[in-house]
C-alpha cells in the first residue's frame, strides 16, 4: 500500500497582512529541507510557493491577502515524516521536519488501499477505522461493499452510503418501534431489510412475517447483525421472498391483504428536494402509497428517514404523506446510529 | 468569513504507469480554465504540475510512480466553483469548471471563523456541523470553548477534546451505572462534572451529594444537559464546593468518611502509554487511589475510559487498577455518546 499522507496547517492572522512580514518565517523552516522552491505569480492573490523535495514531498504554502495562511505537506507514507503521526510520541522522538508539529489535524490519507473517507448524508467529511474489504459485489442495482471497522464491526455500504453496521442495533430498534410494539403472532411485511437485522431482532417474538431482497454477503459477513436468519428462505414464521417488492405489494392490494405492521427499510429519504421529478422520489411515494394500503386500519408503518439536518427533505417527505391517497398521521424520532456519525429520523406512520 | 475550500481527488491506477499515458487527459481539462502551468523536476519521483488561475485558484495535479494520481483544487469560497457544492444540484447547473464532478469527497474548508474539524481520541478526522462559537474562555487549567452544533446542541470542548454535548444523555447515564443503580438517600461523591449533567440526572433520584469545580458557560449555554442545578450551590440534596479535589480527598480519607458512588468525571484515560513518566498518568493513579479509599466496601467507583480503539491506553489503565493499595474488581461496558463520532468505554471498579 503506497498512499500519500496530505497534512494541512491553517493559520488565521487577525488583520489582513502584507505576505512580506509572514513569509520569510515560514520559508527559512522550509529552506532547511533541502527542497526545491518555485514562486509563482498569482495576480495579486496573494503569495503562492511550492517546495519540492527528496522523496517526492512536497509543499504549499500560500499567504491570502486576507490573511490566512495555508501550508500543505503531502508525503509518502514510508516516508519519515509520517512516523511522527502518532502525537502522543512527538516529544520522545527526533524530529527532523520541525513543521509537523504545527500540523494538529489527522493527515488525509490519499490512495490507500482501503478508503477511510465515507462522508455523512449532511455532506460532512468523516473518517472511519477500516482497515478491510471483507465483501465487494456490484449487483444489478448497487455497488455492495461490506467493510470491516475496528469499532463498528463489518458496516454494510450500499453505492457509497453507510447502510448499518454490526454496532447499530439502535437502528433495528428504532425502526420497529423501539421497544413500544409486540409482534406476537403479527402479520409484519418487511420491505428491504436485506441485512436481516429487523427479521433477527423480530423472530425473537414469535410474529408471522414475510420479507424480500436478501443482500448476497451479508449472511456471511454481517452475522452480529443477521444471525442465522438468512440461512434457509423460510423459517418457523417467516419467509423470504426474492422478488421486487412492487409487484408483489400490487398483488396484495388485490387480493385485500392487510399487515399489522409495515417496516419499510428499501432506502433513506432522496436527498434531491425536487421531489415532482426525481425518479426517487417517484419510488419513494408508490411505495408509501402501496404500504398504506396494505396496512391494516389499526396497523404501523415504520421507516427510516434521513440526517436530521436535512430538514428540507425531511419536510418534503411530510408532505407525501399528506398526499397519499389513504389519510395518515405521523411521529418522527431522532436516533443515534453508532456507525451513522450523525443523528437520524425514524417515522412511524398510521391511518387517520 | 474568507475560507479557502480544498477538494481532493485520489485515482489508483490499477498498475504503475507512465505519466506519459495520463497525464495529458487531465491537462486537457485545466488548460480550457485559462490556468497558468508550472511544470516541476521531482528527481523522477513521478510527474507534478501546478496551476494558478484567475480568483487565486490553485490546482495540484500529481501522478507518482506507483499509478496513484493525486488532484488538487483550492479555491476561495465566494469563487463559483464552490457554488456546485450541493451535489443534487449538480446536474441542473451549468457546470464551468467540470473536473469539479470527480470532487467525490465533501470539500476541507479552510481558515474559516469557526473550526469544524475536531478529531476523534483515536485520531480519526472528522467535520462537525458547527455553525458558531458560543462561549471561548482560557481557565486557568484548560482552554474552555462551547460550540453550537446543528444536530447535537452546544458542545462543551476542553482544550479541543469534545467532551459532552446537550445530545450526550447517553455519557451521563453510563457514568452513573445505566440505570441499574439506587441512588435514593445514598451519599455521592462527584469529581469533576463541571458541565452539570451528572448533577442534573442524580438529583431526580433525591441522593445526598458532593460535586466540586464547575465550569463558568455551561450554566449558561449547557441547560439541556445541566438544567438548573448549577444556579446556586447549594441544592436540597446536593453542595458544590470549589476547590481542588485531591486536597478535599485527601481530608475525606483522614475523616474516615466513605461514600456510596464515586463518579470520576475530571479526565479521560491518557492517550500516551508512559504511565511511569506522564503526569497526567500519575495525577490518574493519584484520584484512583484516593476515590477507592473513601469508597463504602459495597460501594461503586464510576469513571470513563476512553475511546474503545485504544487498547493499548485501556489495559495500562487496568493495570493500574489491579495495582492499588485496596485490592478491586472491574467491569466496561462500550458506550455510543452521540457527539463522540467514536465508541467509547466506561469502567465500574468495587472493593474485592
Amino acid at each position: 500500500d503506497m498512499a500519500v499522507r496530505h497534512y494541512t496547517l491553517d493559520i488565521n492572522l487577525s488583520t489582513p497582512v502584507d505576505s512580506a512580514s509572514v513569509v520569510p518565517g515560514l520559508l527559512s523552516i522550509f529552506h532547511e529541507q533541502e527542497l526545491t522552491e518555485t514562486i509563482h505569480d498569482t495576480n495579486g492573490h496573494g503569495y503562492l510557493a511550492t517546495f519540492v523535495g527528496k522523496n517526492g514531498r512536497l509543499v504549499v504554502l500560500r499567504v491570502h491577502s486576507h490573511g490566512l495562511v495555508t501550508v500543505d505537506l503531502q508525503c509518502h507514507e514510508d516516508d519519515n515524516i509520517a512516523q511522527l503521526d502518532n502525537v502522543s510520541d512527538q516529544n520522545e522522538k527526533h524530529v527532523e521536519f520541525s513543521i509537523l508539529l504545527y500540523f494538529k489535524l489527522p493527515a488525509l490519507v490519499r490512495g490507500a488501499k482501503v478508503d477511510r473517507y465515507w462522508p455523512t448524508a449532511d455532506g460532512r467529511l468523516v473518517e472511519y477505522d477500516v482497515d478491510e474489504v471483507v465483501y465487494e459485489e456490484d449487483s444489478a442495482y448497487q455497488n455492495i461493499k461490506i467493510l470491516h471497522s475496528r469499532q463498528y464491526g463489518n458496516i454494510l455500504v450500499l453505492d457509497g452510503d453507510v447502510n448499518l453496521a454490526e454496532s447499530d442495533l439502535a437502528y433495528t430498534q428504532a425502526i420497529t418501534g423501539n421497544g413500544r410494539e409486540n409482534y406476537a403472532g403479527k402479520e409484519v411485511l418487511i420491505l428491504g431489510g436485506g441485512d436481516g437485522g429487523i427479521l433477527a431482532e423480530l423472530v425473537k417474538q414469535k410474529p408471522k412475517m414475510v420479507t424480500m431482497k436478501v443482500i448476497d454477503g451479508c449472511k456471511m459477513y454481517m452475522r452480529r447483525t443477521c444471525g442465522n436468519t438468512l440461512d434457509t428462505l423460510r423459517g418457523d414464521c417467516y419467509q423470504i421472498l426474492i422478488e421486487d417488492c412492487v409487484p408483489l405489494l400490487k398483488k396484495y392490494v388485490q387480493e385485500g391483504r392487510t399487515f399489522d405492521y409495515v417496516i419499510n427499510d428499501l432506502t433513506a429519504i432522496p436527498i434531491s428536494t425536487s421531489p415532482e421529478e426525481d425518479s426517487m422520489w417517484e419510488f419513494l411515494r408508490l411505495i408509501l402509497d402501496l404500504s398504506v394500503r396494505v396496512l391494516h386500519p389499526k396497523g404501523k408503518y415504520f421507516t427510516q428517514g434521513n440526517s436530521v439536518n436535512l430538514k428540507e427533505a425531511l419536510s418534503l417527505y411530510e408532505e407525501q404523506l399528506g398526499k397519499l391517497s389513504c389519510p395518515v398521521d405521523f411521529q418522527k424520532e431522532v436516533v443515534c446510529v453508532p456507525s451513522y456519525l450523525e443523528q437520524w429520523v425514524f417515522y412511524t406512520a398510521w391511518k387517520k
